[in-house]
């Protein structure tokens, strides 16, 4: 039997603002867990003494995960974990992370203050036949100057076995596929650890299926998964550090879809294809994440701008 | 011109006690930084929601060094911070820890609460010549019932410089020296890797010394070197893994002398020897901790005592 939404009131749904909150031993554990871990010359995203101590730019990712405890943190449709009115309650461990972008408006400080809050919208809900895809867009915002926001967050929940109720399939995306005619201006391998996504959920994300064999082999995965956001990170990284001499007032955007699952232990290598930005300060890296074992893409139709290279970049290409 | 110390006004002087806070983060954070990660045997130290999960057995080593910020935590002689009375203000970073015990009463909750408190009491000061030792003991407590500690900590601390006065070179400390005409039971390798000292700073011992290059080398080390305490999480670990089944109960004490410092990439070799234990309800190791391509001694005299050996345990022998 189809299960009944009602698209019109969950669209345009508005979350209660989520105050969220951080301090520098967030930022540096955040980095180590997307990879970030050269003392040489990346202790300006490890070492809160560093002159350019900074967050790491995806770091605003994570912070809709974060609770004041250790708990459960579902795939909360509603960023505060509440319902979202027209859409039927379904099982968190059937929700997988589809598209998910970031746009970068001004740097986070490196200290947390009281003054942060997430506002969540929803702005699709759509019918695939397989499942149901709800799109939701956060600004991350100072509330005392909710029209300055530092970042706009947008992504796509895909919930299997959600879908068949005669909605609206959505329209089509464009894409940022990668060039097919040409090889990549840089591929960049790094081998994930079998314990990254113990690492990596101390940043917030709790989902069990990331940890507990049971939780995993329950949803049809062989053992638990890493987190589709510390891949996003890994690839950040990557094109940070290759792209934008790891300076994270460079990093303007990013954006990609989630296809396949990445391993802890995979090896991830982000592939990278240089385009034209149009804007000239802009630096414009189409890239594709691929977990190098199995020969799977993890993350596809990537892209991501950086502003004013640097010397170093100039240097390079 | 040598320092003025009186000993009697230092020596029983009792810090204020000093409030402490954990959760279960703190604790899977410190676990994975002493090089607890397997996802197949160790879950109960890395995942809040394991029906076993507990605090590994030597988190309450850092529980001093927690601080409500992010900030530098120097060696401070006692342990909320305030000056010794009858000791001169040191440079911190003329501080070495020298020797380190925990004797484990009972075990800490998995989740902390607001009711935690250390009680540091000046136990000695002496005067090597070359240095001055700080010894001090600290008892984890709940202030709701002082009588009945968690755990009881002793430790050491070597001013290099502070020495010369003409005070008491203190005792002949009775080592535990391993057997010298023994090979070890077991030896158990493992890399640390060069992120290490990054991640297990982020526990609570934000000391420059561990990350800052400059800082380093000021102080006279190539490199930033490992926190002394990170090198004894790896021991204890290895010993617990290797003879107690992983059993966190079954930890009852450690002792051990730092002789040379452990830097992040260093093969750690734990070696360790079964001796009588006196107690047939106890098993008693003796260990070293060795980084292995520098052939150096690190830690040194170690032992270690496991209470009710598990069934592995027996199978093993």
């Amino acid at each position: 039997m189809a299960m009944k939404v009602d698209v019109k009131k969950a669209v345009g749904f508005q979350s209660k603002p989520q105050k969220v909150v951080f301090n520098s031993r967030d930022l540096m554990l955040y980095a180590l867990s997307v990879g970030v871990r050269s003392p040489e010359t990346e202790l300006h995203f490890l070492y809160e003494n560093d002159p350019n101590f900074s967050a790491f730019p995806t770091y605003p990712l994570v912070l809709g995960f974060k609770r004041d405890n250790v708990g459960v943190s579902v795939f909360d449709a509603g960023s505060s974990g509440e319902s979202v009115p027209g859409i039927p309650e379904f099982d968190p461990s059937m929700a997988l992370h589809g598209d998910q972008s970031l746009e970068i408006y001004r740097p986070l400080p490196a200290e947390g203050s009281d003054n942060f809050e997430l506002h969540s919208t929803i702005t699709g809900v759509y019918d695939k036949g397989k499942g149901m895809v709800i799109e939701r867009s956060t600004l991350l915002v100072d509330p005392k100057e909710p029209q300055n926001p530092y970042s706009k967050m947008t992504m796509s929940a895909f919930i299997r076995g959600a879908g068949g109720w005669g909605g609206d399939k959505g329209p089509k995306v464009e894409l940022n596929e990668p060039p097919k005619d040409k090889l990549p201006y840089a591929a960049v391998e790094e081998q994930t650890s079998e314990d990254q996504a113990i690492l990596y959920r101390l940043s917030g994300d709790y989902n069990p299926l990331h940890i507990d064999p049971a939780i995993a082999s329950m949803v049809g995965f062989k053992k638990p998964i890493l987190h589709g956001l510390c891949t996003y990170g890994h690839a950040a990284h990557a094109i940070l550090r290759e792209f934008g001499g790891s300076d994270p007032n460079a990093f303007k955007s990013i954006s990609g879809r989630f296809t396949a699952p990445t391993f802890p232990g995979d090896t991830l290598q982000t592939k990278m294809w240089k385009v034209p930005a149009g804007d000239k300060s802009m630096t414009k890296i189409l890239f594709q994440c691929v977990a190098k074992e199995r020969g799977v893409v993890v993350i596809n139709a990537g892209c991501v701008v950086l502003q004013n290279p640097t010397q170093s970049l100039t240097s390079k290409l």
